[in-house]
């Protein structure tokens, strides 16, 4: 089956609102294995509504159109949906009485123009649910169906999960699966992981004519690192989930210690700073940090995650050299160096009385300094009496790239350290 | 002028990640005038990016896609652009050295897989700006262009703007130049600004029959405030400058210390943090910080402004609550409370020797702490012997929305503070 996302509305084309309705959507339509191959964002005007309903509809067997069925005049969607059925709207009583009510039940008084929200193109059905004024429809087209939903989230959402998703399961029949499981991987690159893979892909083409299953899909994202998502369609979930699984297993084979986490879409139990201080809690140690260039985004990641203070204790930032020297016992010049990095990851330590330290030190650009350019960067992690340090070189990014990746570098360094100590 | 925006990615399809790239650029586009109807969101599938971008070049005269420009196999929107050139990807060496040297710059092995991102349909262009290892290209298709830009947001924005934008205007000819002047406001909520503006928005449109020029357009955006836009178009830049000028003063006269920051678009110029900081440096001062909740935020966003250590000295994290008793002197709970955040202020003025310091204590969530919700805050600013404090109420926000809209509120009142010293 297959299914396309519509959303209406000009302030989408304006770019003054992020269409996260479609994502939403989007996702649910995946997980349920039904295929999506396009999403449209249109205006509020009426030719290209139905222009774009008219070509989703000639490439899917179904269209959900979100946003629209609002009570203005820009609120066209019940009327592009009547022109492409080919009926008229007629108002249904049912409706203008529960339309009626919502307002009388907010204590809002019931302007006319909102009675337009009762109007149903003849044969489409309004949804069940009720989230708002506006009510979702379900308008057949031929054997096809365009479900029209509101394009405020909550409302939208209800209704999908209670009127459109049991519809078009319905429609299916069959109840293919699809799920995924992702391996979140720092260091090598996106090229490089992919020339690891190779072979892997290699043997599962060569499985299937078309397209295998699993499937190996690679997404490189700002800064987070390299994504590799294993997706599998079965009969059922359990089914899918032992198929992921085999190749999880193949997968991280081939991959290594490069993998710092895997599992499901929770985008913020596999942040490398997340990651890090699991590590740390499941052994009872307790983190400072020492920051210099970073300006204390390395205790913001790390207290991004809710529960850090079972780990984090806190940090000083020191910007300025001479806070260096006085606050955490750097020496001497130079503080751009792997030595200035252990005095301050030993040095917030002792001041924090913190088991576990971490420093950075380096620059950040766009100037040089101490003669170095930007993006040399010198991390320390110490874990008891050891200290280890590293000098990253990251030019040719800019300051927030510099920054960000220090970060990451600093937290994948402690990992590292912690599974191998 | 028409554009279509079409973003390329299956993880789009799939739900996985939010397709903020054509909101960004709808935006620039609108800024500018250029009509942009439809924006379309399709798969990493050779046919069906061709179909596309078929339909969106019959329909516009230029189509902005993005995405699908990585090394990998699934990165085929170069051969989707060719074929609709009906040309062949030809390999440029000069792009290829320029790629190597990236990977070289940044001390990481060259792939052989990273080569194919040199490849070109013959007759198209790359563009000048380099911001990643992915070139933007520009390819006619008859007298209309499709610009491919890769799908990482600030290489996206930096070709867009350096490449794209001028490329477009060159092409448009129209001889009307269109400049905007924003305003930046912090505290009264969008809803607030509009009802303010409301009678200079009806002596605009009181002049004129269709479009007002200049006219004024409301921003509310994640966290930095409403933007109020006024964009002139007239016969040179000059002249709208004058319009733009004129225009500024009425609506300032209507907005008052509202306004933080103003003037064209540069989005790092005018962060509440940019100005404290400019503020401060103007009169020779010294800052330093004293976080909790925040747990380095704060001074990560002052440090992000390159020239921060002019006026920035560091910081102290305090996130456990003996940190805040040992390092900055608060006597004894509550720590979240007014005097706990007056403490930390002058605390860590002492300690790290600063003029001004900034502090913030408080309840990020999920959990309530010493019996309060979430959302509660208390802010500090010392400048010089006097302490300002003030308890911020951020019910109903998310863990990482308290945190941002924290920082934010705590420049903004240095910022009134040190202007009405």
């Amino acid at each position: 089956m297959r299914c396309e996302i519509v959303a209406v509305g000009t302030e989408l084309l304006l770019g003054q609102i992020v269409d996260t309705n479609s994502t939403w959507i989007a996702e649910r339509l995946a997980a349920l294995g039904i295929d999506c191959h396009f999403q449209t964002r249109v205006g509020d005007n009426l030719a290209r509504i139905e222009e774009t309903l008219r070509l989703a509809l000639a490439r899917a067997d179904a269209v959900i159109v979100c946003g629209g069925l609002g009570p203005t005049q820009d609120d066209i969607t019940r009327q592009a949906i009547a022109n492409v059925m080919g009926v008229p709207l007629q108002r249904d009583p049912v409706l203008l009485a529960r339309i009626e009510a919502i307002f009388h039940q907010r204590g809002r008084p019931f302007a006319d123009i909102n009675a337009v929200q009762a109007d149903v193109p003849v044969g489409a059905s309004p949804m069940a649910t009720v989230a708002g004024t506006a009510p979702g429809l379900i308008c057949p087209v031929g054997d096809k169906q365009v479900y029209a939903l509101p394009g405020v989230p909550w409302e939208m959402r209800a209704m999908f999960e209670a009127d459109v998703l049991p519809d078009l399961q319905r429609r299916r029949g069959d109840a293919a699966t699809i799920v995924s499981h992702t391996l979140y991987c720092w260091g090598p690159g996106e090229s490089v992981i992919a020339a690891q893979l190779a072979p892997r892909l290699q043997v599962l083409d060569a499985q299937c004519q078309l397209r295998s299953n699993p499937t190996i899909a690679f997404l490189a994202s700002d800064f987070s690192g390299v994504r590799v998502r294993l997706t599998a369609k079965a009969a059922d979930a359990e089914e899918a989930r032992r198929m992921l699984e085999e190749e999880a297993r193949e997968v991280r084979a081939l991959l290594g210690d490069a993998v710092f986490s895997e599992g499901g879409d929770d985008p913020v139990h596999h942040l490398p700073e997340a990651v890090a201080l699991r590590l740390l809690a499941a052994r009872g140690k307790t983190l400072a940090v020492a920051e210099s260039l970073t300006g204390g985004g390395i205790g913001a990641r790390l207290t991004s995650i809710a529960g850090a203070s079972r780990v984090f204790r806190g940090g000083i930032v020191a910007y300025a050299d001479d806070v260096k020297f006085e606050s955490l016992g750097v020496p001497t010049e130079p503080v751009v160096s792997e030595e200035a990095a252990a005095y301050m990851a030993r040095g917030v330590c002792r001041v924090l009385r913190a088991d576990v330290g971490l420093a950075a030190t380096g620059v950040a650009g766009p100037d040089s300094q101490e003669g170095l350019p930007p993006g040399t960067v010198c991390i320390a992690v110490t874990l008891g009496d050891d200290v280890t340090t590293r000098t990253l070189n990251l030019a040719g990014r800019s300051r927030e790239q510099v920054r960000t990746l220090t970060a990451t570098w600093l937290f994948d360094m402690l990992r590292r350290l912690i599974l191998d100590a």
